[in-house]
């Protein structure tokens, strides 16, 4: 009977390997050696531990699965269809094709069963550790005592590529820290990377490295050999007070009896000949592509079964959860469905002119604060900034290990893995992440805020300290282009408000938006309070008139953030000096003002007021489009300098007589 | 006599930390806590190992001192002032204000002494890890049997949040897997982040770690024990097979009676009454800011006699070697001086239409290898992608431990560090370095694309797979924002060659650069070589018309990369089927365009022809500014899809048909 059984998981791991290799040839395009060495690991994982509903990928209770090394996505369509999750076998021979389901990399919300979008190397790993954050938050606050709601692994399966990132050794380093017991990490060491052999730019002791950052490591020698895959991971579920790593050793495109073990294997497919020789090798039919044996799929498709179980038996501790716990598995409703709960908004301040200036990073933090009082999804921190960034919640405590019902995170200064894990927690759902630095220090983690974007996830990215006003840090500390460089990435809400009342109403749109992330981009320095007597339009339309003349302006003054109120200043200079009415548009949204609509926009921007000057402390780049032909931009088109901020400004430009000159100058 | 020795190293120690916090004080901006911590480790360095000659801070053979944590740049400008680099006392005096040498980070090019630009973190590392491995190419390369003309040490120091950055940890395991022996990190263990203690985020066994990475670590328990401080470093430099991570253990803010070890003491000045209590608490004059005894400044200027003397013997070496090796004497003195050897350019190819269509990153790996046979200092690799990004030198071997004569660098999956560390070779001086990957991963680095740019470092990117073109790896793997994104940085040189030639022309202006680093915008598919027989302009301005008119044209198509080939297409058919005359502009770089002559500029496009066209694959942003208000751009303005690379593009509208129907609805 044993025989039998292993004959079947043999069957199996080799049915996940020919349909890697087939849809990988049939595309003329993809990643066959990786998958081929995995499908042993994949197959058992799948088979003996995935706590899954395939029918129902979204049950909140599941364990996840991240492909951290997104190019090996054959292996996990493979495993989705053959486990029933919904995926069918023309979806594999449509893979890497226009429209299909089976797009080359795992791209969420393409495929059901895909919980993220990876490819670009490192980044899934910290997707799982957001993940895994996310579930012992969870837990912490709704799990009572024999009624769990909330308790499941996550489990990601990498490559060297994906070791040698920074942004995966940051999240490591932060899984260790926080006690991760429940995230189990295979590690695919098959010693290949595309230029060779990995010793040719990594010869590390990877075990004793994780070890020092407090992970269990287990080592599984062969990673053909089930019994000691299930035993590895076993381990790794009974290693509670620390995270997991399975050294797995592998052979990239087992079998293939000329490019095992070869770079060849990597990026290309086997070809057709070669294929053959695989197959003839694995003992299936050679002839036969697509060609999974009635066994098989009788075998891996009694998941649906046990899926089904799984989740039912869930169902029936919430049922009696909801009957003791009425309030909790109201709010557990609310988290998970990512309902915003009533009441959430309801303490945001609103600010007034006489109470003085306010740096908007300040009036974030107030606004941030009122929220989160009333709404327990928001979490989140600072990659080390948070008394900068005033992203402290003062309702709760710190989120560490053994004190998981914190929501105040402690990033530490892993801007890139903060990126990634606020977007893990967020996929986990139940959580609306929100995370700070400096906006200049948005490009350390612009490979995450890249992904979170296409995935359409509506995190919300604190950035403070948002111009050369940061004053003495200098240059390196002061961004100019990355407004523009933010604005460049479809689908991300860039939000710059220009006082304490944007920047509540930016918090407000971050928050019901659902289907992109926010970009607050707030000042350091202190801002008036803008008064409201003068102004046409909304500032949720993403551009509103600050100070309006209506028809009879002569011209347009548009600007964001703290030039806001240089324009302002320089209008009523205008009007009082030289008889010019300028209208003042503060617009700190593009993307918002975008979506408004079309009679909006022309009121705003009137297409006849073709004298316009855009003024923002950054690169021109883009502001062309709304000055048009004969308007002028006052930019900062190179780096900053060290000196106090409104020394700074001034040098640039950006002063309230440098705007009145330029006017007349037009 | 070893009392009075010792009464004036903790004199000099003191100095250091008083001028470290009035300076700070003075600015009322900056961080006083690190400094004072370092600077008895400062000291010893400078006092008894940099091997460096104060009066000219450009002799190639002195070690390099690199301060990762640039927010401790009181510490660097106080050393620099008092061992006779070239800073004034008044110098310190105008720290962090316009204009002054002494901005609030160090600036490289700001400051005699400062070795590159520091302060976002963790770059710093992997810049003196370039730094330490161009020195043992220079060393490989040019050193000779009893004449030495490179033999010189890498220090730098580093705070918690350098060693919690991904990037460092990138360069950290590529130095170990390199065996830099002679770099030497200095880790200020403090135990203070901005947030409060460094456990509230990291809580791993770094030196347990860094051995796991082929480093040898040393333990100074305490950090103002100036003796083991010097065995320290002693045994960094011993232990020539590895490089050294020296922990630290220190006390921010060292002597504050209230603000020693608190995270207050990070980034505000000490305030005055507090320095007062230092001051007493160091025995020094509680009255005087800025105060230097003689005796310091004594004690600390032999440093330039020192330094002569270092200086001398090395040039007397020099001499004997130019008489015994006059070749590499004259090759030594290209290298260090950037001077492009003689015939650097003279077996570039000329590509012909009729030899058939090529990819640019293609050509681009013909080109880089003809150059780099007549080029020594021409160095670099990939971030694992050199068969993709065609980066392989085939004239050289790879750059390994104890084979470091080789010029191929295996920079492995490590992109930032990549980045951060052909920033260090280039600074070190004696080399030309480049390094690829695909362009969708330029965000992966962009912290370190920054830094060089504000540094005005001639580096050259190689970014290939420039759109969507990519076709089956998805959105993941195709750049839609990246030339808008990398067009933002003010001062980076982007090229998108549409052929061969134009791929010639890009590394001709990229190593004739002098002020900027170049970003390579290199396609996947191949493209045909243009028929230059009907060409007006120069490729090298930045923009020339590929199908010219002349006078007689209706309209203006501007393109770039592999769109020009498409306009090209487009503009026949609308010559023959609809009698209209578009001109096409290739427009490889705006920079290159920006920096033309204004006859040329308005002969490319004349500004009476308002009928313009953009056509490109990437974002819009940007365009506007060249086809004005009246004009149209055919763009991707959302992320790609997967699929094969051809039918992605018509998809998205790039087809002559298509170009053609937008212009006839003009």
């Amino acid at each position: 009977m044993a025989d039998a059984n292993e004959t079947l998981d043999q069957l199996t791991v080799n049915t996940i390997r020919t349909l890697c290799m087939d849809a990988v040839q049939k595309a003329n395009s993809g990643h066959p050696g990786a998958p081929m060495g995995l499908a042993p690991a994949a197959y058992v994982l799948f088979k003996r531990f995935l706590k899954q509903n395939p029918a129902n990928p979204s049950w909140i209770d599941r364990d996840r699965f991240v492909l951290s090394g997104g190019h090996c996505s054959s292996l996990l369509y493979s495993m989705l269809y053959l486990f029933g999750h919904g995926l069918k076998l023309d979806d594999l021979k449509e893979f890497r094709q226009w429209g299909s389901k089976t797009p080359g990399h795992p791209e969420y919300g393409d495929t059901p069963g895909v919980e993220t979008t990876t490819g670009p190397l490192g980044q899934g790993i910290a997707n799982a550790v957001g993940m895994a954050i996310a579930e012992r938050h969870l837990a912490a606050r709704f799990n009572k005592e024999g009624r769990e709601l909330i308790n499941h692994h996550t489990y990601a399966m990498c490559g060297d590529g994906d070791l040698m990132e920074g942004v995966a050794m940051e999240a490591i380093s932060m899984a260790g820290h926080l006690g991760l017991g429940k995230l189990i990490l295979i590690w695919d060491d098959n010693s290949i990377t595309i230029e060779g052999k990995t010793d040719i730019s990594v010869t590390e002791n990877t075990k004793a490295k994780f070890e020092a950052m407090n992970w269990h490591v287990v080592e599984v020698a062969d990673g053909n050999d089930l019994a000691a895959i299930e035993k590895a991971i076993q381990a790794g579920k009974d290693a509670v007070g620390r995270p997991t790593l399975i050294k797995l050793t592998t052979h990239i495109a087992y079998g293939s009896p000329n490019k095992q073990d070869s770079s060849d294997a990597h990026g290309a497919p086997l070809g057709e000949d070669e294929i053959k020789l695989v197959k003839k090798f694995y003992g299936v039919p050679e002839d036969k592509t697509f060609y999974v044996p009635e066994e098989v799929l009788e075998n891996t498709r009694k998941a649906l079964a046990f899926g089904e179980g799984f989740e039912n038996d869930w169902q029936e501790i919430f049922n009696v959860y909801k009957g003791e716990y009425p309030e909790e598995a109201g709010l557990f409703v609310d988290a998970i469905s990512g309902f915003l709960t009533q009441g959430w908004d309801k303490e945001i301040p609103v600010f007034k002119p006489e109470d003085g200036p306010v740096a908007t990073r300040a009036a974030s933090g107030q606004v941030l604060n009122a929220i989160a009082k009333n709404l327990p999804v928001l979490m989140g921190g600072s990659a080390d900034l948070a008394p900068s960034n005033k992203t402290y919640l003062s309702c709760s405590d710190e989120f560490q290990k053994e004190a998981w019902g914190g929501r105040n995170i402690r990033f530490g200064v892993r801007e890139h893995a903060m990126g990634a894990i606020m977007t893990g927690m967020y996929l986990h759902s139940g959580i609306r992440p929100y995370g700070g630095t400096f906006l200049v220090f948005a490009d350390y983690m612009r490979g995450a805020i890249r992904v979170a974007t296409l995935m359409k996830l509506p995190l919300i990215y604190v950035f403070t300290h948002d111009s050369v006003a940061v004053g003495e840090d200098g240059p390196t500390h002061q961004p100019v282009e990355h407004l523009a460089s933010l604005r460049a990435i479809p689908g991300l809400n860039v939000i710059r408000p220009a006082d304490a009342n944007e920047t509540a109403m930016a918090w407000q749109k971050a928050l019901t938006t659902v289907d992109a992330p926010t970009a607050l981009i707030l000042s350091r320095q202190k801002l008036p309070t803008l008064d409201m007597s003068y102004r046409d339009g909304d500032a949720g339309y993403g551009a509103y008139t600050v100070k309006d003349y209506g028809l009879k302006a002569d011209m347009l003054l548009i600007a964001t953030g703290s030039e806001v109120h240089i324009c302002v200043e320089a209008a009523q200079i205008l009007e009082n000096e030289h008889n010019i009415k300028a209208s003042v548009v503060s617009m700190p949204s593009w993307e918002l003002f975008e979506n408004a609509p079309a009679p909006y926009k022309d009121r705003i921007l009137p297409p006849a007021l073709t004298k316009r000057m855009a003024v923002e402390a950054g690169i021109a780049m883009g502001w062309e489009k709304y000055v048009g032909s004969e308007g002028k931009i006052i930019s900062i088109d190179r780096f900053g300098a060290s000196a106090p901020g409104g020394t700074v400004l001034k040098e640039f430009g950006f002063s309230a007589e440098n705007i009145v000159k330029n006017v007349l100058e037009m």
